[in-house]
């Protein structure tokens, strides 16, 4: 089953668009939790029991497991390996490197960690995420507008004709994904959800994924309105510490799992 | 001692600019390597101890440790662990996220692993660099125009004053050496040589890391021409498949040292 139609089987059977991100850094854990022997893998286990059928997917940022060096990888593989194996995760690597490169992180996500999608970098061009499109069962989220205050200082300069950098990389997303059906997507900030119009024009049936909702600030309604695709569906709107933060006290997966569930109806009230 | 100061002892200490690349995949190794318990580590060992009085820098890319999983980042850390500490070490790992995780990566590399400088994607502006700025001692190279062939698909693509994407990302990256001094450095592939002399006038002080001699075949003598800074230095030109897979026998060390010198010298003929 390709990432596309895991995507919607999920969404559909949990009736959410909540992707819950994984960033879970140790500093700003329950006490309880940081005194434990791997502190990333029972926190995510506990948010994982307590989450798992209100999304359609988990986003660990890998950058919160390597700055525990070794024992934080090991920590996220432990997590990926608990992982129901029917909801996607989508690791947020933000790679992108030269080809014979690209292929050892591809091997290293896609077949060492066991992931189902990465975020990627598409700065260097078609052939630094090949490597990643050829594995037909997987997908990458490209990152053409994100979702943070100095994104618009290159994203938003304006090209030669007429569009902004983020729509001619938006245009380049689209056409990997003809090249290389359905597993192309593109990561867009909630924080700047005008632009999530053009973008989903461009690429009208990839997958969106969408941080900058919860902790960032961006506007729901919006982000709904113009990222969903024909289907009402093709979007994961990304909430991290806003879900798995909710909390710092012994009941923190509750508080986890009620944030997650407000979260989750405020997007289907407008869908 | 900031990284420029580093770079430019060991330079002329070693009267080189030769940058030797760490992509040390473990099925282009000699085959009695591959047998060792720990193959990266040794073959590392073994390269950088025929190396060191040659180079001005060492470059690891950290996908080719990455996709060994927990072990091979175990042999990157062993390896940066056995580096002299008066060579500058770039860790090539093409990272950029949102600050809050961009620390995190910083914080892995320049503590937890230990390197001296690490190349990072800058398309998501300023905020996503800081966290690696902030840092005094050690410095960041910015994707500016990368090596490869479909560097030109983003790259290339003319802004509306007339630069294209890759000066528009120069002219941040000037910006950020000037907010933080002697921190920010760029990527130019030697592929590209012509490019290099637009980027050297927006970055006159900055180090240049320059992949794109050796395997992928640019042009050494244009590369040196247009890189070099006032100082006939300031640049650092990496060398990978094409010094540290030199040789596939019992004497690939002694070649790898063979190959650095004659890479080190056909470089300096054009200085």
């Amino acid at each position: 089953m390709n990432f596309t139609a895991k995507l919607e089987n999920i969404t559909k059977q949990n009736n959410s668009l909540v992707c819950v991100g994984l960033d879970s850094e140790i500093a700003k854990m329950p006490e309880h939790i940081q005194n434990l022997d791997d502190p990333q893998f029972e926190f995510n286990k506990a948010i994982i029991d307590a989450t798992l059928d209100l999304v359609c997917a988990y986003k660990p940022n890998i950058a919160f497991y390597e700055t525990e060096g070794i024992k934080g990888l090991e920590s996220l593989k432990k997590t990926i390996d608990y992982l129901p194996k029917d909801i996607p995760i989508v690791l947020d690597a933000k790679r992108g490197d030269i080809g014979n490169t690209s292929l050892m992180y591809a091997k290293s996500y896609f077949e060492y960690f066991g992931v189902d999608a990465v975020t990627v970098h598409g700065y260097m061009g078609t052939d630094t995420v090949a490597p990643f499109l050829k594995y037909e069962e997987k997908a990458i989220f490209v990152l053409v507008k994100t979702s943070n205050p100095s994104a618009v200082e290159l994203e938003d300069v304006p090209t030669d004709n007429g569009q902004p950098v983020y729509l001619r990389m938006a245009e380049l997303v689209a056409k990997w994904n003809r090249d290389f059906p359905g597993t192309a997507g593109a990561v867009v900030g909630a924080t700047y959800p005008e632009d999530l119009k053009p973008i989903r024009e461009i690429l009208p049936t990839a997958p969106l994924f969408i941080p900058g909702l919860g902790k960032q600030g961006g506007d729901a309604e919006k982000t709904i309105k113009f990222g969903i695709d024909a289907n009402q569906a093709g979007v994961l709107i990304n909430n991290s510490r806003g879900i798995i933060f909710a909390s710092l006290g012994l009941d923190f997966a509750d508080k986890a799992r009620e944030a997650c569930l407000t979260f989750r109806d405020e997007l289907n009230s407008y869908r």
